[in-house]
């Protein structure tokens, strides 16, 4: 049993520093377990969701996923990940999985599988991404993108996927989180 | 073939608008596919190294894991990760993983292996994660964290990583993000 007590920090108070649209900077101070005050940055930010669209390949039988392919500003490139986006107030994670779902591919979700929810990053973000599989999915043929998003889908073998994380358009890192959650449940995709 | 002109941007500018030791709020125009310009908030900051060392265990013939347990500030809660840390000027990724290894848990790498490069979040950041193994590992006895580094060092079965991340204090994303690529190139640790 590890003794927590000699790491475990107690923050003091949080405060906003830098706001903006999508993210807010704050200044915390934290005591040490040894009674010393740091002060850290970190940024808060509303929740996100990340949602793994399963079809069921007639031919193989093993499960296809939903890709999508858009532009990320950040980076600056291309990005093949599975759909998400950002929470709305009020709404359940897996209500927003359901809704960016629909939004970027027009697949409606039949059953919504929760994999995990994680943070992006604890050293420096306070937010959570929460994870889910979606299946049973009916094709509604119409998308709603953003007005601002320009997103391209495709089907895959989930064995491609898995091969192709990390290479390539593949860059994104919560999407292989997202496949590594997936796995747990269904280590049979690469076996 | 993906028509990708329809969905690429082109970025016009990047200027930082608010600096802090950790990250730089910037923000950018991007032109869309169609002409339209449009303003974007990202963050910049120095690349980050991940590894996750590995042990034969010398009765089971798998891979054991070397997990350290910290305190993270942005999201309040310990945290159970692979050893990393921030690259320093000038620093080669597979340098700065080796540093982080040997500071948190007192092992020198022998080999040094490259699973791959990510972006933590395309959407947001620019900076990019590298991520190794460490193999042949020689416990020096002698780590040197940071002085706010309070770190607890375990180690554990790779199988048993695997079933933990994204449950209980295993909350970071890029841990799992590891873990998924290390599977690449070793499927046998959960086959």
């Amino acid at each position: 049993m590890i003794d927590e007590k000699r790491l475990k920090w107690k923050e003091s108070w949080r405060s906003d520093v830098f706001k903006t649209p999508v993210f807010t900077v704050q200044k915390i101070l934290s005591i040490s377990p040894e009674g010393r005050g740091r002060e850290y940055i970190t940024l808060d930010a509303p929740d996100w969701v990340i949602v793994i669209p399963v079809l069921k390949n007639a031919g193989t039988g093993k499960p296809d996923f939903v890709m999508v392919r858009q532009w990320r500003h950040g980076a600056g490139q291309m990005s093949a990940e599975f759909p998400g986006g950002v929470m709305e107030k009020n709404e359940k994670p897996e209500t927003a999985a359901g809704r960016e779902l629909l939004e970027e591919t027009g697949y409606r979700a039949g059953k919504m599988i929760h994999l995990g929810t994680v943070s992006p990053n604890p050293a420096i973000m306070s937010n959570r991404v929460h994870f889910f599989a979606a299946e049973e999915l009916e094709d509604t043929g119409a998308t709603s993108p953003d007005e601002d998003e320009y997103v391209n889908t495709e089907i895959m073998p989930g064995s491609e996927v898995f091969r192709k994380m990390g290479h390539g358009q593949f860059i994104h890192s919560l999407m292989s989180t997202a496949l590594l959650l997936y796995l747990q449940q269904n280590p049979s995709l690469i076996t």
